[in-house]
């Protein structure tokens, strides 16, 4: 008899602008054993955002703390706030046999990919650069030169797609978020995962 | 704009008794992109069997010519008769962005991984060894003698399984035909089969 399957570790990045949060929710709608990990950080929250859900807000002195647990399994600072990826909770669904999924950009996907060699990257494009523009630009909110700055960093965010494992274009939410489902449980088919199952059947 | 995106060659193997001719069948009612191969053979039709749908049936002189012409990506002989899978029909399917199954044993599977680095290749596991035999004995048209080399070689075959990409676990039908879908959704994702797709967004 098999034990209970440890779950994956997902790490699923994209460019600013090419939907990724939106698949996320309609693949874990679609998913129940997809679970997402809520970052920690140090930033105000902003108007709506409920902690423990949007972020999990901290004050500078709880997250050095964590820090100095080694309780992030990858964390950074932007713009004098500090975010992190807390271990303990992530480590807790995965023994349960939950997917976990962190919604983290490249140089964060990169930290994960050393620390935790089993976890499974994924990408999020857009689908076209031409789109991915439109959709910047489509918000409004937001200054010419700050969404020139999100193009440019765009473009680096995608070149850097080849150090993942699996990349996926988001052309209708709904289609993005089967290919990701789908990714994910092919991936646990994938034989170097099969070790165990496979001495099973001596 | 993308071009008409290639089909994935999928071998697909697995002992007699796993189940991996009714899982293809479920998989291809829930995916018309999925096709099988039929296999050219020189054995005689068994009954009810119907020509260009299990087997294309060729005469010796038939499968001698095609071998001559390298018209098989792979042929074998067994207990006197000729086995092969043409290449002319897989080629036009993939073309047509057609996924194309192979149902083929270890062997054939191992050629197809030489002379088609690309096809990806799937082991479909009974749920136990136990099952395994249950099933294999259940039949009851076989002397136990015929069983036990049947065991004998289900347990060589699950022991190379290992050289494939994926395996899953026949537990039920419809599950396995899902797995099998997932499992090439899955890796048409993979970043090795993008890199067109990513010199798009430069």
């Amino acid at each position: 008899m098999m034990n209970k399957r440890r779950g994956l570790l997902v790490v699923f990045s994209g460019p600013s602008g090419s939907g990724k949060g939106t698949v996320l929710k309609e693949a874990m709608k679609k998913c129940e054993n997809l679970q997402l990990s809520v970052s920690v950080t140090t930033r105000a929250p902003r108007e709506g955002e409920v902690d423990g859900v949007d972020y999990i807000f901290y004050s500078q002195e709880q997250f050095k703390e964590l820090v100095s647990q080694n309780g992030f399994l990858e964390w950074a600072c932007f713009c004098e706030n500090y975010y992190g990826t807390p271990r303990a909770r992530i480590e807790a669904l995965l023994s349960e046999g939950k997917d976990v999924v962190l919604e983290i950009e490249v140089q964060g996907a990169m930290k994960i990919r050393e620390k935790c060699p089993d976890a499974v990257l994924i990408f999020n494009l857009p689908p076209s650069m031409e789109e991915l523009k439109n959709r910047l630009e489509g918000r409004n909110t937001d200054a010419p030169e700050v969404i020139a700055k999100r193009l440019e960093t765009a473009v680096w965010e995608i070149s850097q797609a080849k150090k993942y494992d699996y990349v996926l274009v988001n052309d209708t939410v709904d289609n993005a978020a089967n290919t990701l489902l789908a990714v994910i449980e092919g991936e646990k088919c994938n034989i170097n995962r099969n070790e165990k199952l496979l001495a099973e059947y001596k």
